[in-house]
């Protein structure tokens, strides 16, 4: 794969080199960072800049950057993030739209949008991200690369700016499976474990009818492919059953738990700094934090009372070997500058009603980019049960390399 | 019980009257708000005058503090807190020592300090409180009252100042235990289940050993009690025999992955602001700044993946309806400016080995006010499965009504 200059790719904020703190597994990778990160002696920008302009320096680098460079690992810079992680096009507008090499008409994806475009433009091995909505996977889905969105809680997010925390993760975008598992491994601070064969792999009925026919069209022989790579039954089913909850089958029940929460969070993170610091936004960021303002704080409580009931049963339908298919994306990315301000068009809908299934449930999922529509790459994505990341990360592995 | 006055308990540092939003499941309790919490239109000052004098006041509450509004309950207004919540006093060089009722030559205990007060006092029903390091049920124990920790990442923590994001929960103070359970259960977002019978009670025989010869004395009785109430097995065991790991034996263990983890990240979550704002603190909270400072921070690694093992393995061991029990704290509350500015000294080394259990377990622990020593109060704790913290609450209401 030919690599594409710092320049074009537009992935970078700063590039800057940071030699790894110790010898480990990851020696001779590099990696960035996404400037919702910290690295010590650099600024998190966050990607606006009234807030560049109104916070200091960090003086320690996050646990997560940490803990790649004392794996062996070097830090290549900090990579362009939508303004403060809330958007999934990767269009900054003040930084700008990350080059998506695999499809350069069309957006990168966000908000972890300079990293996915950092690795898939073969400058970085792998690029640290964060994914409440979908910040990683998506990206990871537009463009053909491979991303993991860990278990809630399993991966430090100390340094990392919050967006809402009931649903922020720190994860990882990488070019292909070994190397994202050898990165989730020093995460995780885990070993490598003794592959173990799926159990059940539920195909999600729901939320390949949402996708675009030729994004299931292209989706349908990997699938077939991976029944006989992974030796597993391969079933069809519905959130519904999966669930024991006829509410859990409308996948639009499930977004709006993502947005009715996220936006109580979000309140909460940045309301105050907003209200004193009177930041400048992009159109995007500004709709979106329109969206929050607006949010009916009454619905909170039941929100909340059927998030916990959707976790719950999602835990106890997964057995530790079983996994969850679906596609990571109803569609291949959009073309740049297509999709407008407004938070309910199809795009978001359609896109965070997949997204908000792992989130909801607090579950891992990897994306994998195993397919193109359109000429333009499509992941396919698996769920992996509570704290079985590794696991997870293993059978994407055996994917890869069959 | 007689209630003390506002001003002789030195429990708030804003006193006002939040009515409830809605009819509920609280209806006619009241609460207060430890000042590290976000209270809509209020400064959260988190026990700092320098913190307060560059914090802009919050613009929403915090969703905990939304959850108990709309629930029924009314709000009495904010708590002191130690400064940055860290510490286990509750002496606050700036704000005080908020009464503890229960032994007024002690301290109440810390963080959580003025919650833990206005409760004991009789001037609340419950209180929203943290705990990283024990800040809920160091003071329950020491004031003689119910506290909660929850599974960790259960209780939303938008709207809360972190300080150790790894560790860090919202929990409830209370002055018995069914009050304890409605406020749990509105946090939960969960209803009342039907109650079922504990499974193995362990004993946890490294904990007993740990505390002082007479609070083991006075908690024996508590336990032939509990043993019969409960109509369980109740049985000693070792940490070493529940995470098949003779290094979890030493409590030295736990409190040292604790310590090095939440300096880690708290030099995250506060270094940028401490080095920028040059704050005054008081001389517990520097000498805790300065231990931030001097973490040798090529530990942190080896830490995490220590922590991530033994979180594993108390999760395999507890079945959804066991439970360990230990005592809450080593020793009864310290007597007032008893305790240096010495973090490596006996008082905090032992409690911290006793409250980094659940901490690095992520697990639910309930504070129960059921002894004295010395005339004043010690706490048993009950530690429950991850996630079971409706069936650990039910068990303590059980205990207290028998």
């Amino acid at each position: 794969m030919r690599t594409i200059s710092v320049e074009r790719s537009g992935a970078f904020v700063e590039k800057f080199s940071l030699p790894p703190t110790s010898d480990g597994p990851l020696n001779g990778l590099h990696f960035a960072v996404k400037d919702l990160i910290d690295v010590a002696g650099h600024q998190t920008g966050c990607g606006n800049p009234t807030w560049l302009a109104t916070h200091p320096p960090a003086t320690v680098s996050a646990v997560c950057v940490e803990q790649l460079l004392a794996a062996g690992a070097a830090c290549e810079g900090k990579t362009v993030t939508d303004e403060l992680a809330f958007s999934l096009l990767g269009e900054n507008y003040f930084y700008g739209t990350p080059l998506n090499p695999a499809a350069p008409d069309r957006v990168p994806g966000g908000s972890s949008s300079g990293s996915a475009s950092a690795v898939a433009c073969g400058l970085v091995d792998l690029a640290l991200g964060t994914d409440s909505g979908g910040s990683v996977r998506v990206p990871a889905s537009n463009c053909g690369i491979w991303g993991w969105r860990p278990t809630h809680g399993l991966v430090s997010i100390a340094g990392v700016t919050p967006l809402t925390p009931t649903f922020d993760t720190v994860g990882l975008l990488a070019r292909n499976a070994v190397t994202l598992q050898r990165g989730a491994r020093a995460l995780l601070a885990a070993d490598a474990k003794t592959p173990a064969a799926p159990g059940r792999v539920h195909l999600l009925a729901d939320a390949f009818a949402l996708a675009d026919p030729d994004v299931r069209e292209a989706l349908n022989p990997v699938i077939e492919r991976m029944k006989h790579t992974l030796g597993a039954e391969l079933a069809e089913i519905s959130l519904a059953e999966l669930c024991h909850d006829a509410q859990a089958a409308e996948l639009a029940t499930w977004r709006e738990i993502y947005l009715v929460l996220m936006a109580a969070e979000v309140a909460s993170c940045h309301g105050a700094w907003i209200a004193a610091a009177r930041p400048e936004f992009g159109p995007l960021a500004s709709a979106g934090f329109e969206f929050v303002k607006n949010l009916d704080r009454t619905r909170v409580g039941e929100t909340i009372a059927r998030r916990q009931h959707y976790c719950r049963q999602l835990s106890r339908a997964l057995g530790p070997r079983d996994l969850l298919c679906l596609p990571t994306a109803p569609t291949i990315a959009p073309l740049k500058e297509s999709i407008g301000r407004d938070r309910n068009s199809g795009y978001y809908q359609r896109t965070l009603a997949l997204t908000a299934i792992a989130g909801v449930g607090r579950l891992p999922q990897v994306s994998m980019p195993l397919a193109t529509a359109a000429a333009a790459p499509i992941g396919l994505s698996l769920i992996g049960a509570p704290g079985e990341d590794l696991f997870l990360l293993d059978v994407a592995r055996s994917i890869d390399q069959p």
